[in-house]
């Protein structure tokens, strides 16, 4: 496995637990949403400045995530994600999320679709495309 | 107590609960919501249509909660809602949630500003302040 | 495609919405998730019985989404639900989501573990089993 | 205004926004949620420890927020919270929450009851008690 190219963390918060007492499975795709975001800034690519610069939106258009162990209050977890793969108007991000003892508790992955202000799809402009290739793992995508 | 001019119902889902086993008060905020969002569209005001036709928005600028009871899985709510205050470029509504048996789980409010596209005060347009206007309900505002 | 098992509706909220003025994606799974307890309560077995009179718990251990077309504010949804795998101690279920044009706006599935209630395996209770088994089509899994 | 007793962030998250395109009002609830959290922290009485070593359960009864600015999504937000009261089996937390440049977002406060595992009201065990009304403020409770 090659190293993330980033790393998050969340601490997970009382609102996100359910009856069950454990972290509810809607969140993970919140958290996986944190990983990328900081991903993406620190490739200086803030989300929000391609939208607000470039007009440009990564609307998601595939998602799956595997739980294999519940993510308990106050816990703080950690978010490990990938870029694995770039292409003219695709981007997609593998995750993982791990607690405290390192233990793998969720993986998961996100395709994006780059499209302009008026959902149409859009290629990537060169820069970014550029910063966030720099970033990709290809071996990870399946 | 005057009747109340809207009654919609929700029923609690599971990530609305917490490990605590009951919704978390987060939620009735957005129940409130669903409160005033039906009644408005009984007036002929449906809020979408302030916003799409006539650029007018209402955020929330007070907000207030009173819980008594909790509120559990899978129960069925009744959200009463009241029109209590409409003047220039301020509305008022108030809340109850019941449970099946009339309970009284929660009662609360929330004020809001009649606001334009670019966020500055807007006085409510005169056919939208009389449609609301005949829901209100003057002796509940405290 | 066979008749779906299950069909509820939902109507997206304001607080679903995001800056993209459309329904943010993870509200999708909450949505699942109402399409799923509303077919088991059809098929009388309402899940929280299952939780408090089995000791039953059904976590989530895969999820996807595919999103084809965004969800608006005030949107009334359809959510169609098949239940498309029951085994010893695993269920599937497989949704589309619809608007009010029938368009199809998302598809996706979740494979749910039966539990006990310190979180270890546990078969199915045959009762629970054979209503479930009532309403599955085999040829949707994928 | 004396100092708050607890400080600590929170970065806008894109599904906190709305299609206002800022932070729906009903999130301000969980951030007031994070700030008396680490509040509590601080003191050395962190919320999981009561409600797994004291079955201690701190319920919100009543809640109130003033909005009075916007607050934008990647927003890093200070949440201030001071401890206002603490008697045998209530506590008021207060909160101001500001932007990057210090400007005020909104206020708020929670009133907690202290009740066991049963639901019941229970005084606050005097170690806790004298943990929080070290960091009280008298002056500020309204």
């Amino acid at each position: 496995m090659p190293e993330p190219a980033g790393r998050t963390t969340h601490r997970v918060r009382y609102p996100e637990t359910d009856r069950m007492g454990v972290a509810h499975h809607s969140h993970y795709v919140v958290w996986f949403e944190l990983g990328r975001t900081e991903l993406m800034r620190s490739l200086g690519c803030p989300y929000g400045s391609l939208e607000d610069r470039h007009a440009l939106f990564f609307p998601v258009i595939d998602l799956a995530a595997a739980y294999r162990k519940p993510a308990r209050y106050d816990q703080v977890l950690e978010i490990r994600t990938w870029l694995t793969s770039v292409t003219g108007a695709r981007v997609r991000f593998d995750y993982e999320i791990r607690d405290e003892d390192e233990d793998l508790l969720a993986t998961g992955h996100s395709v994006h679709a780059s499209v302009g202000a008026e959902g149409k799809p859009r290629r990537l402009p060169e820069e970014i495309r550029e910063k966030l290739s720099a970033a990709m793992v290809r071996e990870l995508a399946s």
